[in-house]
């Protein structure tokens, strides 16, 4: 840490659904001049409920630290300077007029869901290739069924891994990839041509993720079809899709680009949103390789999508009439994969580090990119 | 290669279920100077049923090929000199007369398995952690179960992965466990103290497992109780066992090694063989944990294993009226998990390998060890 001597008082204000007092006790104890307020909220039937704020309670307050409740005007809040948010995704705050309408710092909390969401998608991966659903059903039914189990399972070693979206998800899943030995490549909206633009930049939680981007033996980017086409052509067995939901991913993969991933039967994760895929044209092309007798093994020839593990979808919560329930090829997840005892925790690191950084005068962790929309 | 430019004339004779055409060519092509005799072998109800093999069709072979199918007597085999078996244990060959009378020698498989055991092992951890059930019963009853899913969920980052019998599979499943951030910790039967004896001697997939024995942050070795509880007692959350079965690991983790895991409710994982867990002492450990109401997560004070996954079990099949069919925190399956479309292909490695180390006058790689047993 620096010179810290004489920092700005700081006064936060605590906006969300747990209760973390040991870690506000631990940060006030690092940082004697912040001074806390805290409003309870609580989680009812799904909805976040909030004791009151009165207006005047945004008045003094320098840091906001929140889900997603916000002052519902920015002249509420006019010493206000940094947001940070408990979640990675903001696209909730896209309507609000903090985002809209001031340049207030946000910053979210983007890589605390790496190591628990790269643990769901690894596990959905090898749950489908191991054929878990059947080993669970000869299970519950006592039986020892090894002449019941395919015998021709592929392990990852020299398969192909594409991360659509290389951030901190896709980075710790590709770390994980790597050493299950399957070929990583990367996606990336901007192009990485050179050592320093392929760092993350975002917090990372200790020992996990891809600090230097090292891991990829490829890299691909572009903002257009035909960059993205070039990518999915790469003889991708497995595809993760991991990047934010912004206007130009909504339905960033349809009818087309599962047309080409279905010629090598890949399987597709989805941990991102439900509207960065054409969910119909998605039915289709799962339907198509169960269809074809594919038994989930590679099947040469058999066209569409091998599989798909879904942690979300269009729309959430999935409606009970929704083919995608029933598809054997496929796993849907109630949006949990980010669920972990750590996130809070971890999200608040980064408030401390960025506590420190406005101390020294240095550029904060995490800020959201407002035209970029993550 | 060396010089082999004069090689001794080898005679295979290879005697598995497998249809091998392509590898066999390629080996001729590579070894023009070897001799290659097939006896079609079938897999009818879990049995080898082999053409029937001429007591003289042994006299001029020099290497023999095969799952477990011996000579009956060595002396019809007088030129054999090399037995390579396309598995890792060879606990089946114990009571062969090769075995007992002879100093043949017999190389494994050792190795061809670690990407698909590990595969197993990580996606069993996970599948227990992330209550893979739970979220597959959901999806059938077509619940969108957001609020049914506990909040927390523990990831492995910082949690301590125990391997007990750090060989092929136990390195590659530490790579993969060190990749989520898990601290890996290994013992083995003898001490590994320099950086030379901790080097995985035997046959890796390229880019797979750890060749140098760097993953580990400590090593813990001995063949007496006191030196197996010392690392147990290492707040060990997932323990691999994948040990060979010998006369000393039968029943090596029984009642006392049961309490100390279920001090900090370990999860355990079987791969090895089902006789080295005393199995009773091992469904009383896991209906502790499950009747003292724990739900799966982590629970302070309530004793026993939180959980298991076994590929293997005594005896094999699993009888249907066993116990361990309906634990909710246990997870079995068919002894499959070294199922892969790979392996034999891989053995054909060793083979190769040693075909190239017997010209150069090396000494030959994966050579079982008859006093150790493996």
């Amino acid at each position: 840490m620096g010179d810290i001597s004489s920092p700005k008082e700081e006064h936060l204000l605590v906006l969300i659904p747990w209760a973390v007092n040991d870690i506000l006790d631990s940060l006030k104890k690092k940082f004697p001049y912040i001074k806390i307020t805290v409003y309870a909220q609580q989680r009812v039937n799904r909805k976040i409920v909030s004791a009151p704020i009165p207006d005047d309670a945004w008045k003094d307050i320098t840091i906001l630290i929140t889900l997603f409740t916000l002052p519902p005007d920015p002249s509420l809040a006019p010493n206000l300077h940094l947001v940070h948010v408990l979640s990675a995704g903001v696209d909730r705050l896209y309507s609000s007029p903090i985002w809209k309408e001031t340049d207030i710092a946000i910053t979210n909390s983007s890589g605390v869901h790496g190591p628990q969401i790269a643990e769901w998608i690894i596990l959905q991966t090898l749950s489908h290739f191991h054929r878990q659903k059947l080993l669970l059903e000869l299970q519950s039914q006592h039986v020892w069924g090894s002449d019941k189990v395919p015998r021709e399972q592929q392990d990852g070693v020299g398969q192909t891994f594409g991360v659509l979206g290389y951030g901190a998800i896709g980075r710790q899943a590709a770390r994980v990839a790597d050493a299950l030995g399957f070929n990583v490549i990367a996606f990336t909206a901007t192009p990485k041509k050179t050592p320093e633009s392929k760092k993350d930049r975002g917090y990372i939680v200790p020992r996990t993720g891809d600090p230097d981007g090292s891991i990829p033996s490829a890299w691909y980017s572009g903002l257009d079809k035909a960059a993205l086409h070039e990518f999915l052509l790469q003889d991708i067995d497995v595809l993760l899709v991991s990047v934010p939901l912004t206007p130009e991913t909504t339905h960033l993969l349809a009818k087309d680009e599962f047309e080409i991933l279905g010629r090598r039967n890949a399987f597709i994760i989805n941990v991102s949103r439900g509207k960065v895929l054409e969910q119909k044209d998605l039915i289709a092309a799962l339907k198509k390789y169960s269809e074809s007798g594919a038994t989930g093994a590679a099947t040469v020839g058999a066209p569409g999508l091998r599989g798909a593990a879904l942690d979300v979808t269009d729309p959430e919560p999935l409606p009970a009439d929704s083919e995608l329930w029933d598809l054997k090829n496929v796993v849907v997840t109630p949006h949990i994969s980010a669920r972990g005892s750590s996130n809070v925790q971890r999200s608040f690191q980064i408030v401390e580090q960025n506590l420190t950084r406005i101390a020294e005068g240095k550029t904060l962790l995490n800020v959201v990119n407002r035209s970029k929309g993550y």
